[in-house]
């Protein structure tokens, strides 16, 4: 038997309303629950759905309760900045899932994708994802830093341009200092981008190496993108320079 | 002295109107012409803009043409399926510009992100990009096959969730073969998604395995995903199985 009600997991991408998705904007229309991150939930449009706005750090309590108001017939939206799968509320709503009542896997359940962070802050520069890329959330609050710096190393010694999420926070403000280090004894020098608030009025764009990089630069709303060994910087006469990543090999570059 | 065209890079998504952001439809909506592949092309929706549709595999002289347009006080929209920044026009507009005369360095050129097809694919299954992971086109003619392989090895070894971008074609059906087997050497068994023409009529979600995939499945519409060792499949009584990778890394998961 399928409840009537329904989960919609929506991603807002980065913060303007210019890149939410048509289907985005049609399932927040039709909720009678919006529950997420509450800055997140201050970005849905006005309507009269209820809004459930909870602290960042219970991604799990938030998706069992998405979930218990589904269960109860309710169409609720989660919401996330950037899209929903990528170090966001999907997984923790999947999570919820496997462990909770078997009720629950019976659900209507909507994945509605986003644009996430890293190709937001791609396009402004130019096309620095324009050949293989990886990305990385630094938090150990879910893993340890050995994994996260081995999967760092292995990342840039396979030359792929790395996108890093979740790069720093009041509680771990080293950890992306350790992370340049790490990728400065792997690889030496690279081009590197600190992509703030991309999108929004405040946004800052920092373009320096692995060399010069500052990590208190870097905040919770950065996107870090270090280039691989083939990343270019296309200087302009006026305006910003471009950057991107060619897509063709080339032995040596 | 910068000209009044504008080059404007647009992500149509992976094929939908609903997966178009709202910048995409105003940018097409400005352009006075359209310059991309035939079929993305055709998905543009009607308006007046002059359209310039050409094969698949002159990216460079598309770029160039689009560029001249701009240049000659045009605006126009060169098309890309999915995100135009992810192994697609993005980065072909800006090899152009680079090697290109010096007035190009003056244009305004705008890259508008879009759902690239391995969120699409993703958001279809549940959240199998759910934590670290890395996206590689195995096409090699851009790149040797000893460079895929290698890359294909370090990211499987540093259990980085696999998204495989063009995984075939008429000119190289025998290449994802040789991909599966170099990730069966590497790490044994792992999840395996053949996600074709997501959210189109004609959708087809294959999950299998490295042990079982048959390459012939997969076709040049298909996106691939292999998992992570963490990455997990909840069975449901009734309706296809979510599959997700958990936030959190696990010991020996």
């Amino acid at each position: 038997m399928t409840p009537a009600g329904r989960l919609m997991v929506v991603g807002l991408g980065p913060g303007p309303e210019r890149w939410l998705t048509a289907e985005a904007q049609a399932l927040l229309a039709e909720a009678t629950d919006i529950v997420g991150y509450g800055p997140y939930v201050d970005r849905v449009p006005p309507s009269a759905a209820r809004r459930h706005a909870s602290d960042n750090r219970v991604e799990l309590d938030r998706a069992r309760h998405a979930l218990e108001l589904a269960e109860a017939g309710a169409r609720v939206a989660v919401v996330s900045g950037g899209d929903p799968g990528v170090f966001a509320m999907a997984a923790a709503v999947f999570e919820a899932v496997e462990a909770g009542p078997p009720a629950w896997r019976g659900l209507d359940i909507l994945v509605a994708p986003g644009i996430t962070a890293m190709l937001a802050a791609a396009a402004r520069l130019g096309a620095p994802l324009g050949h293989d890329f990886c990305a990385i959330s630094l938090s150990d609050n879910l893993k340890p830093w050995a994994v996260v710096e081995k999967r760092l190393v292995a990342a840039a010694a396979a030359d792929l341009v790395i996108a890093l999420y979740n790069p720093a926070s009041k509680a771990r403000p080293d950890q992306i200092g350790r992370a340049f280090e790490a990728l400065r004894s792997a690889v030496g020098e690279r081009l590197v981008i600190l992509a703030k608030a991309v999108g929004r009025p405040d946004e800052t764009i920092i373009r320096t190496s692995l060399a010069a990089v500052d990590p208190r630069e870097v905040d919770m709303r950065t996107l870090v993108i270090i280039g691989s060994a083939a990343t270019r910087v296309i200087e302009r006469p006026e305006g910003e320079a471009w950057v991107y990543t060619p897509r063709r090999w080339e032995e040596g570059a």
